[in-house]
């Protein structure tokens, strides 16, 4: 592990790969540690197979300084990860009676009673710290570096918003950025020599056609103002169309 | 490798991970391969890093049969999918004579000319087939069990159409599904004693909120059609709004 943390995502569910389903919590997860200042340096969509999900849960846990995952903690007989993911730790897993206390509170509250289903959604991991779901009640928890999260993006998003301030982030990565009416065939010659003289700076290439017209916009990225500042004052001399 | 075939895919891109982008081809793909009754088993995002790239290529083209990568293949620097994916198979790879003419007549085409940064397009491993880009003329390639494919959505989805009717599929999945207004966890222990009955076959709940009502869609999925008729009827017994 550097100094800089790193983090990756783990999109658990069958669903997703059907295409029955399309994912939106990677986009939010990716845009939401950005501005957190840390790289999303990975993310692994599985299907809800308990090897699958405890294999890549080790694999991630190892590499990453923070790893999130996404579904299968529900109270179906599908949702498997709270039990894969404590796997990955050697951690017992049973009914807690934290978790349970809340599910019978949000129930009681709701006119009905917890059943056996339900009772699942209380099963955490021995040592996790729950994650707050205050759209339903039913808990992620937070097991070494895994933060384990529902997939439902409304629970998912507020999950995230609860456990970010707790992290930590690294130098803020700023960046610049102009949008080119040109096609990128010929933005990439002067755009590839300036990455060579900034190589402490990234440089992206995004590519579009609008109304008929080709562009791409430019953006340069680092944690050196003054070096980003350098880095488009030249690119404004390579490629005069830049401010026009 | 099994006699079903499975597919793994590799979506390629910083601004994918960064939020910036979101992307839709892993839901496009999803789709079609599932129409095709070819399975997708993994999907991984990764950086603009060559080894990042090298070593996912090797892992996903070991363990399935078919692998679809998406992005990295224009003419910027940040480009670097195809040498990545020719390092993985230990190709050659240098700029190919088929591609470099099919890239000249589109830009002649269009009253302008090749540069160097075109010409990394036509940078093909040897031995790959070319995919066909009826978009914007630079190719994709087929190494091995590998198809390279741009990640701008129009290309990538017409490269697609192009590659899915050369592949071979598996029996095909058949499914039926019925949506329920009532509580998943209400639905969970009816439905899981099911999936223990009819291990052949795959049930799902995906739950919803919907109007301010919860509920969940059930679906059951196999290759045997009597069997799922039957799942459906005695869904319909355990769970009798199952028709309502």
């Amino acid at each position: 592990m550097t100094d800089t943390p790193t983090a990756a995502m783990l999109v658990i569910g069958d669903e997703i790969l059907s295409g029955r389903t399309r994912d939106s919590n990677m986009h939010f997860l990716a845009g939401e540690l950005t501005r957190h200042n840390i790289p999303l340096m990975e993310v692994r969509v599985i299907p809800d197979i308990a090897a699958t999900i405890t294999a890549a849960v080790t694999a991630l846990s190892e590499a990453h300084t923070y790893v999130f995952t996404s579904g299968g903690i529900g109270p179906t007989h599908d949702d498997i990860t709270a039990d894969a993911v404590a796997a990955a730790f050697g951690a017992h897993i049973g009914v807690r009676d934290d978790a349970r206390a809340i599910l019978e509170a949000h129930y009681a509250n709701r006119g009905t009673t917890i059943n056996e289903a339900r009772l699942r959604m209380a099963r955490i991991p021995e040592g996790a710290a729950l994650i707050d779901n205050p759209v339903s009640a039913a808990p992620g928890f937070i097991l070494g570096n895994v933060h384990v999260m529902a997939g439902v993006p409304a629970v998912f998003e507020a999950m995230v918003a609860s456990v970010l301030p707790g992290l930590t982030g690294g130098a803020p990565l700023l960046s610049q950025s102009v949008t080119l009416y040109m096609p990128e065939g010929e933005i990439a010659g002067p755009l590839g020599a300036l990455a060579r003289d900034f190589p402490d700076l990234s440089m992206g290439s995004y590519p579009f056609q609008r109304d008929g017209a080709f562009g791409a916009q430019i953006v340069v990225r680092g944690t050196d103002g003054p070096r980003i500042d350098a880095a488009m004052a030249r690119l404004g001399e390579v490629l005069p169309q830049v401010g026009k």
